[in-house]
């Protein structure tokens, strides 16, 4: 048994999911397919994040244990080949040792969210983005942004089907800037909760509408109640960009 | 009558090309569909570039002539409207003088040309990039092109099909940087031939592999013949940027 680490892009657009759901395509099941179509085997791959429908990644780490005796490259190569016509890409992959672990072992997430701050439909960018009619104020959304950094209960900016025991998260950075008609917002934590980023993306955007002050995130966080967040952003501007591992 | 000027964006991946065909939808189709639907008139579109099918804008620019007494953001609101679910947005719609002209009054058009460079297939970047799988050498790209900027005779780089009078065009500028895994091809002129973009990128594309020596793109220019050229590039990683006129 060899344990294969890998590193995936993919467009979130047509899959339930990151995690097998019963009803409908995941990015797992379209991988883990592509491995018994190489391998024989029904592997089952782990991954770093379990990325909600629509959600896409640029850099997800994952891995699978396999019996079969391949090179990387070659499984890589054959991965991609067999993972056609699904947006799916293994971009890296190589062994690692039985003890690493694409979940368990992440000390660090990083995602990035792209919304496309203009009156004018999506057209390039469609499915890539959350267009935002009216002008937001991306100085404004920084600011605010600060309020959720560190440790805190994260119960406002959390979904209600979350499942983890504890709402306690840490949350490292948190930016916003404006890059154009483009508002990127990025943050790094540890792990999130369920729909953790896409919530506080969603306080952040009602604040660059002007319509809550910086302030009135800081009484959302406090307040500890889902009820206190106006609006939850949508998955299509939703990028996972890195997970981070002890010693690389 | 009052002229509008608009400028563009669009995925040309479902259109047959940016000019109305007797086969296929074409982008100019769906503008003037949409312009009749808001105005009730059978307006015709005329554009600064006449991008081929697959071809993607980012600013193209435009102009129609409009009976209808009607403010340029309500039309623009209302030709987004209209134009949906086509890829095509109108980000700007202004008034200008009836002797302006997108086509002819336009003195420089500048394209952007973007290749993925690596062997994992596109996923977010479907149809919107060349994926070359071998490695590319950027810089020596980058050499090869000076050899066309100026004033030349591209029959070389000119579709058999082109009805272009004269094969003499100047190149004001093309440049080749590396960007991570992408490698960006800029290039600035009044005019080009047919296909002129995409011949030039297939051509540098041959340097950065390593198949042709810088000096052997001053040789395909000189001879002439478009049977020198190796390869045309597809239209996937091709994007009209910009379009210049006077006192803009």
């Amino acid at each position: 048994m060899t344990r294969f680490a890998f590193t995936l892009e993919f467009d979130g657009t047509p899959f339930m999911g990151l995690q097998r759901q019963a009803h409908g395509p995941s990015v797992q099941q379209a991988v883990e397919e592509a491995i018994q179509r190489v391998t024989g085997e029904q592997a089952i791959m782990f991954a770093a994040g379990r990325t909600d429908a629509g959600v896409h990644a640029l850099f997800m780490r994952a891995h699978v244990d396999i019996q079969k005796d391949i090179a990387p490259f070659r499984l890589m190569e054959a991965m991609n080949y067999h993972l056609r016509p699904n947006p799916i890409a293994v971009l890296d992959c190589r062994m690692v040792a039985d003890d690493w672990h694409a979940r368990f072992s992440c000390v660090g997430r990083s995602y990035i969210y792209r919304i496309v701050n203009r009156r004018a439909p999506l057209t390039i960018g469609l499915h890539h983005a959350w267009q935002v009619n009216k002008p937001l104020d991306a100085e404004a959304m920084h600011e605010a942004a600060q309020a959720l950094v560190g440790h805190h209960d994260f119960t406002t900016f959390r979904s209600v089907h979350c499942q983890s025991a504890s709402a306690l998260k840490t949350l490292d950075s948190l930016s916003v800037r404006r890059q154009g008609d483009q508002v990127i917002i990025e943050t790094a934590a540890r792990s999130y909760l369920h729909h953790q980023v896409r919530s506080m993306v969603g306080a952040l955007s009602v604040v660059g509408l002007g319509r809550w002050s910086v302030e009135r995130v800081r009484e959302a966080l406090e307040a500890r109640d889902r009820q206190a967040l106006p609006v939850n952003a949508p998955p299509d501007g939703l990028f996972f960009n890195r997970a981070v591992y002890p010693g690389e």
